[in-house]
């Protein structure tokens, strides 16, 4: 990867427009057109092994723990967005998604399904950012593969990474483990990453440009544990957001989790944004936010240790699991001290958002 | 997974047509309808944990040796081929792909893209089959995603399978491991599968249906391990078929390849096929199909080996590496004794073919 320059210089396409300016259905058809694709884009750009190594998977040294073991599909609409793009996604959410298993994120696939068509220069970028967000995140991409669809059967391109990680503790973190009485931890603002996708895919342009929040999330979450948290239960905001996080998990615990609006930190041009779009920004969809259920007693050592994380510097305690309260409810306190309750939504706000 | 009965019988699409006939964006929204949809249909085909234990990763049991992982994504049209179905492919897919490794295939991931408008009872249709094929491939489908898109922005059903097996054995099977003087041994007929999609793709009507050899093969390839065989290469003969593979692992390992055309099982319907439309069987997608390099001392056992499997009752050698050959090349010595190389297509004879 030695190529790849960390100061955000990117090296031009290595399959020139004089080749190939765009994917065409051969590219993947398994002949020469999809190895020289994988080799000048994939392999360039992600990293992998020398030829005699080539597999039609990884294999790989066995982790001294049990596995976590995740996937996702990004279809996310336009591919570059304020503060990411559908690679550096494609790495942040299955990176996430491993840690709130409470694992620590080593290996990811990546498969490809490209509309024909579709600008290489533009296939370049994504899987060059994909290579550097799985470097920073500390992952290596180790298997994967492409197809390619007829114009107007795809969207450009769809990416799914699958993701190994290793789970060093004994914690059980799950729904099941939520216990009365814990904290409700949150990692930051929340509502970014969908205010600045849709603001994109729509061209609407507020007074300040909002970044989406896609962040790998993995080390204030290994951090916590190696302090000897007892965490409870994590999961990331991503569709559904907040709100919906929150209902699954206390359906799934069947526990009463109350939480306080105005403990929720939302940016003012986010809330700005939401109001006049009409959205709840507790529903909008994040990338590099977290919930984290722990004793109450370990919410002040949580939120030191979070905050020492640039990505998670804003974690705040939002809310409560109740004694006694009503099982798989959520209700919200508001500003002025009126009581709601959270319901999942039926649909969505905002459809590929992720 | 009580649910399903093994004698063929599909139990009718839980989501009833009166609610919702049809996919819809929202059921990729990450509320209330995705729930749904992940519970009535996915679950209910592929098993899963109980909601207390759900989480956004599968926390498996560490597996005793060296981990293999793999992925595909499954884009073939139509849905519905005979001999299979997206659904049994997806695993048939990955759990051949670990088998290439020398892995006993354990787990799953699943990722679907759906596009609007998708017929509930296809869907369900389709897991089903995938749930039936993980089941008889001894793997389990451990963690999942959705995603839907626009109507026109994506073409039915999209899948991304991604595979974690286990590798009990000290072989480096691999490209770099081939010798000169192996033995090139063909897990049976060539051509079925890109043939029964294409003809099912194209209302073509054959005087006989010619069924994809769809199927998986790691309990062969198991069993050859377990007997002592030392293994020097595998591979599945998918996209560009018996030619491609073998011009890769040449390429790759630097040693000539010479197969004897005449020793290739090609079905006659199969060869008739391939006359009528111009295709070469040897370049013809199979998914149930592979390659094996081994010391051609080791030929005969092996070969008694996998004749004992219905899968690779059809095994034969095929050819031999080369003893001081031309590296990196395949020749194949045609049925009139003439010598010809074989070449990896530039692109491709069928596209979408799985």
């Amino acid at each position: 990867m030695e190529m790849i320059q960390p100061d955000g210089f990117a090296p031009s396409c290595p399959i020139p427009a004089s080749s190939y300016a765009h994917v065409v259905l051969a590219h993947g058809g398994g002949g020469r057109l999809m190895h020289q694709l994988i080799e000048k884009i994939f392999l360039a750009a992600l990293g992998g092994p020398d030829p005699g190594n080539r597999h039609d998977g990884a294999v790989l040294a066995p982790p001294s723990g049990r596995l976590a073991f995740t996937t996702d599909s990004y279809v996310v609409r336009p591919l570059f967005f304020p503060g990411g793009d559908i690679g550096s996604l494609a790495v942040h959410g299955s990176v996430n998604d491993l840690a709130m298993c409470g694992a620590r994120p080593l290996w990811l696939s990546a498969g490809f399904i490209l509309e024909e068509g579709l600008a290489m220069e533009t296939l370049w970028k994504v899987a060059l950012s994909m290579g550097r967000a799985a470097g920073a995140a500390g992952v290596r991409v180790v298997t994967g593969d492409t197809k390619v669809v007829e114009h107007g059967k795809g969207d450009g391109i769809f990416i799914n990474t699958a993701g190994i990680g290793v789970v060093e503790h004994d914690l059980a973190i799950s729904p099941a483990a939520v216990r009365e009485g814990d904290a409700v931890i949150l990692s930051g603002d929340v509502g970014r990453h969908g205010i600045a996708v849709l603001a994109s895919r729509e061209g609407l342009g507020f007074e300040s440009e909002i970044e989406s929040d896609s962040a790998p999330v993995a080390a204030p979450v290994l951090d916590l544990i190696r302090a000897g948290a007892t965490i409870h239960c994590l999961r990331d905001l991503t569709r559904g957001g907040l709100a919906t996080s929150l209902v699954e998990i206390a359906e799934a615990s069947r526990v009463h989790v109350r939480i306080d609006e105005s403990a929720v930190p939302v940016r003012e041009d986010v809330q700005g944004a939401c109001e006049l779009l009409g959205f709840d920004p507790l529903y909008v969809a994040n990338e590099g936010r977290f919930v984290c259920f722990l004793p109450a007693a370990q919410a002040g050592k949580a939120l030191e240790i979070l905050r020492s994380h640039p990505v998670s510097a804003g974690a705040c305690e939002v809310g409560r699991v109740l004694e006694g309260g009503d099982p798989g409810r959520v209700t919200l306190t508001s500003r002025i001290g009126a009581t709601r309750v959270i319901e999942m939504l039926s649909g969505e706000q905002l459809p590929r958002i992720c």
